[in-house]
């Protein structure tokens, strides 16, 4: 049986007049593509033509929700009520399934985004809302979270698909969490070092820390950017080790069937 | 064979800690409701309970797409691409078909609000584009449209399921369009007045003009009102006069089936 | 020397067509208006028409500027930058200048608004880029804090106006800080024992806590409400309270000259 | 005496962490500088930080308030009551004074951006309405307006300091409006042409029309551009002509003095 793995990237993070990203490169690199949704970014001509590209490119579509912040990219910690969190899950969700359907496709995944991924990834109540609004919508959603996290965990809880991702471009500390980035090292900026802890992630089935332990961890994708050309290069990297290692590059809906 | 006929109301245009309207009275009153989608009102939480309560009273959905205006309440005349139109139109039916999943129902209509309606209403490009939107996002959603107006015509010449509507409260000029507001006489504020005209209206198939004109009209639904008690008191007036001479009231689906 | 203290409440916070507030006869009852600069609430209009009202009434004018969000009414945890918090502190204050140079009057005071209120007066970071904000715009407004929190301490080292407020109808904790909502009798729903409280407070010139310690407290003004009819009867009843006790009622500027 | 003329810009208008323009170039070569106010573009720290830039380049610092529309980047018309236009004219004006204050300057400009100028341009009553809240915050604000337009007679009417702009990459037709961009030849792409246009205006104190026609502007500035590479040559190309022919380039107050 061929392995197989999964490249997800955060894209469609245009808006109006500015735009952001490399999403024409990305698209040729990644197998799933988590699009924002108007929250903290996008709009409906950004996602319906996001959509559009993927759907040329083969790369499956997810809706990537976001707490309401345009100005702050969804990157500021707000602090909701878990009924808000999962109604505007589940509101995200809708709206880029409409911008599917114009394109005659269909969202297959979500993946929380910036602020709302990350305290939901160590905030179980909040991970279970967003399931919650997920599940609502459609139970065949495939939740993707961090290895390990609240949020993964939530998905399994609630019996949807549930697949995990790491991180190509950072490094993990003693709990399996990313190590902040403010800690030297935190992020990785060379392709052979990000490549090498992908596939030894990959092999053993676990997240391995500095210190060498080795801690469970289901891992279906990973997670590349591709904003400045370094962060490209890492990506592309990765997947060219991959693909040299053997693995198949699938999208996300392929490994839930 | 019995007569049937609809009433439609705009409901769930509350936002945040900002109430407005009196849905309860509404929902209680008519067949089918319009629920704003964000964009001039309603938010992830007021969405999700308007449908709910809509749900318990029997009465259909409907989206209430508008122009991106919260501060005008939808309101304000904009000039947009006919392209924003069209995705903006399905991303709002989106966002409203997550909510209805959450309640286990379904969005079956979709009416614009506002001033996106009113430009639509003489605007064939502009109605077109709304049209697209919705129908790529499901044809089987019924478009209700003011009787007669580009908006209705595109939503026949796309082959979608049209209703068409006249309002209680209000009267027509020669051409068969809402007498401006600022016209004397304009707004009804007797039940009876409008009972009459309804009914007038409904018996002979014709919008009926100040001058005795009659202008073919495909009538299914009465749009009331209800934010004030006197608006409220021709809503129930109008209904008493239908059901006493006959008419089933009737949600919009089980007009279409 | 008379005695004198300061009334205040937070108005202007309708919304276009969305109303609010009793602000009418709040404006007849307090001296000093917090007013909201479209962050949270208020639009231009609504700010240049309660400015109006607030000028007519004799009642001083302050900024009550919030984190961005209307949805949420600024009641919502946000965690922003200090250099944004600064910024958009003074942000809100210059348009709120704007709109009461339109009614040949001015900002005298600033009192930050909700969660942003209640983060900053337990985090001395926080509350000391709210004043750096204020102070850049006009080091003559006076900031209008909770008595003994960090942001009162950030505007008494910055040296500009600093006045203290209690509030009429909540009671406080054994460290001086306002009881959770959730805590049995932490709202007060009675006008005598509201009195009785601020009365208490006022003569000792400490807050009083439910153990009997008294914290040094420098009280300046009384917060009221009036969005419910039983907090208005509050508001009046403190109000008739401090004046047949001898208390001059005043309006903030008064009281820093 | 030695002839003056003005060169300005629009900047300041990313947002978030959104970037646009090539502000950091047009600063160095422009004297007065049209800053977004949060409603098209520009938030509170863009809003700082530009002063901040502007003021270190000797450049004079306007105010570029818009209809409120960040999605449509201010470019799509809105119908606005005059009200409205008045009131959110002078929040916008008050908030970017604020973001001066903290750099230490001060705001001395007013001009309109996008849709909101190209609407007021030729709509007396709009111009009039932005004109009374420009006034009211200040009445020494320098109004930058096209020559010739509704805005420019709103501004002398009103007896408020009024500069009139030409365009430096736009043809103008035989009104003396600029000729719509879908026309041929309505975009200059040629530094030369641009600056014999310019040099031809000024001297001629006429706006000359293509069939020859002069019609009498008032002339004290030429907007230019900078956000695309050849738009940057033709800013810099003019301005050195300029300079060759003896003019000396001025910020804007220093033309009102």
């Amino acid at each position: 049986m061929t392995k197989q793995v999964n490249l997800n990237a955060d894209l469609g993070e245009s808006y109006g007049m500015y735009s952001i990203g490399n999403d024409e490169a990305m698209l040729k690199t990644v197998n799933s593509a988590n699009i924002a949704c108007g929250y903290h970014a996008g709009d409906p001509l950004v996602m319906r033509d996001t959509i559009a590209e993927a759907k040329a490119n083969g790369v499956s579509i997810g809706a990537h929700p976001s707490f309401p912040d345009l100005q702050g990219f969804g990157r500021r910690k707000m602090v909701l009520s878990n009924d808000e969190l999962e109604t505007m899950t589940a509101y995200q969700i809708g709206a880029l399934m409409a911008m599917a359907a114009m394109n005659d496709t269909a969202v297959t995944h979500v993946k929380p985004h910036g602020a709302m991924n990350n305290m939901a990834s160590v905030d179980q109540d909040m991970a279970d809302a967003i399931v919650r609004g997920m599940k609502a919508v459609d139970p065949k959603l495939i939740l993707l979270a961090t290895a390990g996290s609240c949020l993964f965990k939530a998905g399994i809880k609630a019996g949807i698909p549930t697949a995990g991702e790491i991180f190509a471009d950072r490094t993990y500390d003693e709990e399996g969490n990313l190590a902040p980035r403010s800690q030297p090292g935190a992020i990785i900026h060379d392709a052979d070092q990000a490549a090498d802890q992908v596939l030894s992630f990959l092999e053993s089935g676990k997240i391995l820390t500095p210190e060498g332990k080795g801690i469970d961890a289901d891992i279906h994708s990973i997670c590349v950017h591709g904003d400045k050309p370094a962060a490209l290069a890492i990506a592309t990297g990765v997947k060219d080790r991959l693909i040299k290692d053997g693995y198949a590059l699938t999208p996300l809906p392929a490994m839930f069937t």
